[in-house]
């Protein structure tokens, strides 16, 4: 849950960073700030919270260039605005930040790009240790939602709503918030978590009832998942102690797509801990399921072997499970949509594809 | 509302063309189908219904060659899967029709492509005049949401869920199904519609509270809209009698969103009178804004001018305010985003653009 406590620490952490900067101008040093650079080269396997972490290297953003020290000047600016958001409990989005900054009385604080801002925002995360949702930062689309027995309670800034993710939703489903730390779960029936990939699975999946016959939370991907719903899975696995199962298209994307899930990204393993839930495990389209259900194919482009064999690479890949079923894809040079499931009838998915597979993993 | 009535009537017009194509056969002649021809020289202006449909130029396609005659044996398979799809009350997607083409006896009847098999659906509905919604094919994403002072009924399959868009969901908002003919309208103290197309705007009006101190339904476009985002626009407007108003980012793109709400698109032009919603007006921005407003802007690229001098010659933008706006920025040379709103400081857009124009539109 995000609490005052969070928002006050927010705060606190933003402050701080200021303040040092200003004693470092006090004691006569060139104001710097460090932090991990963030590369493929650059990210390590955390034993103890089993997801990929930053390394040991940083890159120094210090002000004894005029390049650097407009970037001081920036991140200095930025927060001021973002402690006053906090103290007025305003949010923005990214895309706003940018603009707002043409409203900066000082020309040389405002961005240049929007790329630039978002990079300042991420830094400040890492620097601070607080993250952007405690900035009331938020995402320009959130969109994914969640189907099955589960009911909670959203605090909005309307009042606390209390929704059954099956009883008090449509056919769409309950549409996960920005922030999904304002989510108290109340009570619920799920055995488990079934993270979808597309919207047609999706909805295969809520018309052919899987998620009631089986007390499944389905939760839509929608392609590369959001951060909030990333991290709306970990709290459901983290808090009901619920396995989490991802169900992709059989392709190279895909496979990122759940280790997006599972181990966090490049670009914020800094949230690793955060966000990735690395108990969650694949439930497929598997090359093998492609060799073992005959599914239509489609042949692998150059980009797909170019980015299977930079998999094969990833250390979030390096298990024998990845290592066997990329090799295997490589050698057969075909991928799989998860709904090419439908060449043998719209009810094999749910009656066939999905019992036969969970039960294989155990989690049936 | 899609009744009962709706789908019998989907089944037997279907039926008639499986009739249609028999009996052409028994007659002794070569079996055809003939279609309104697709292109932008083909759709005229209807003055009754004030949108775009289709011109008098048919297409013909013919089995007196063996690739018309495969179009309609593919057009026969598909006619019996949709008609036992209706019988069995079930749903799939374009995506599974391809797929599931794969476990059709005849080869021949196979879809190669799944353009193929999209563009046989959309004939489908251009000659039997029923639309795909109600031959149960639904789209892959809909995800487009409401938020606002309607309270209505959806009938899904697990049952009625009376929903009231404002307190009964959280702050994502109410999620439109697939097909919204399947809500119905039960109460609201909605004054007028506001469709509005990025994330980042719908929850800048959402956190303001606009929706909430206008007495507005807050519809999220997430850019070119869904089918069923643009068909529960025109529900709201002709069923309860609501101004729609679209607000865009200003630039060609979006000009062609706020078209597509208004004045149906050239693909779908044979469903404008289910899906356009011709008294929609534009809010902004409007290129008139940039300059009024001084908003930050980035320089037309070449695209977007080789874009607004098509939309110029678009019948659908052939009205003196839209000649007039886009000349206005063919000639500042000038694109700015909605939330370029934001410069202003994050309420300008909801104390004093929004009122501005909707007073100025009288819309307010």
């Amino acid at each position: 849950m995000s609490t005052k406590q969070d928002e006050e620490l927010a705060q606190e952490r933003l402050i701080d960073l200021a303040a040092e900067f200003y004693d470092q101008f006090a004691a006569g040093e060139v104001p710097q700030m460090n932090i991990p650079t963030r590369t493929k080269s650059n990210i390590v396997f955390d034993e103890d919270s089993k997801v990929w972490v930053y390394g040991d290297r940083t890159s120094t953003r210090s002000a004894n260039s005029v390049r650097g020290a407009r970037k001081l000047l920036k991140a200095s600016y930025a927060i001021e605005f973002l402690v006053n958001q906090l103290e007025e409990d305003r949010s923005s989005t990214l895309r706003e930040l940018y603009y707002l900054s043409e409203s900066w009385d000082n020309e040389e604080a405002q961005f240049q790009s929007q790329d630039e801002s978002n990079q300042l925002i991420e830094d400040l995360e890492i620097v601070s240790q607080v993250t952007r949702e405690d900035f009331h930062m938020r995402p320009e689309e959130s969109g994914a939602t969640l189907m099955g027995p589960l009911e909670l309670r959203e605090q909005t800034r309307r009042g606390e709503r209390d929704i059954h993710c099956q009883e008090d939703v449509g056919e769409g489903g309950y549409q996960i918030p920005n922030n999904p730390d304002t989510i108290e779960f109340l009570d619920h029936d799920v055995d488990f978590v079934l993270c979808v990939e597309t919207g047609g699975m999706r909805d295969r999946l809520v018309e052919n009832g899987f998620d009631d016959e089986y007390n499944c939370l389905v939760v839509h991907l929608k392609g590369q998942p959001a951060r909030a719903t990333r991290r709306i899975t970990k709290r459901l696995h983290d808090e009901l102690d619920l396995p989490v199962v991802v169900f992709t298209d059989g392709d190279p994307w895909s496979y990122r797509i759940y280790g997006s899930v599972a181990y966090g990204s490049i670009k914020s393993a800094h949230l690793s801990e955060y966000l990735a839930t690395p108990e969650a495990r694949f439930v497929g389209i598997q090359p093998e399921d492609i060799v073992e259900y005959d599914l239509p194919t489609d042949p692998l482009a150059d980009s797909d072997i170019n980015a299977l064999e930079s998999e094969l690479e990833d250390p979030r890949f390096e298990t024998d499970y990845w290592t066997e079923q990329i090799e295997l894809q490589l050698d057969i040079e075909k991928k799989a949509e998860q709904q090419a499931l439908a060449a043998r009838g719209l009810d094999f998915v749910t009656e066939t594809y999905l019992p036969e597979r969970l039960s294989a993993m155990g989690v049936l």
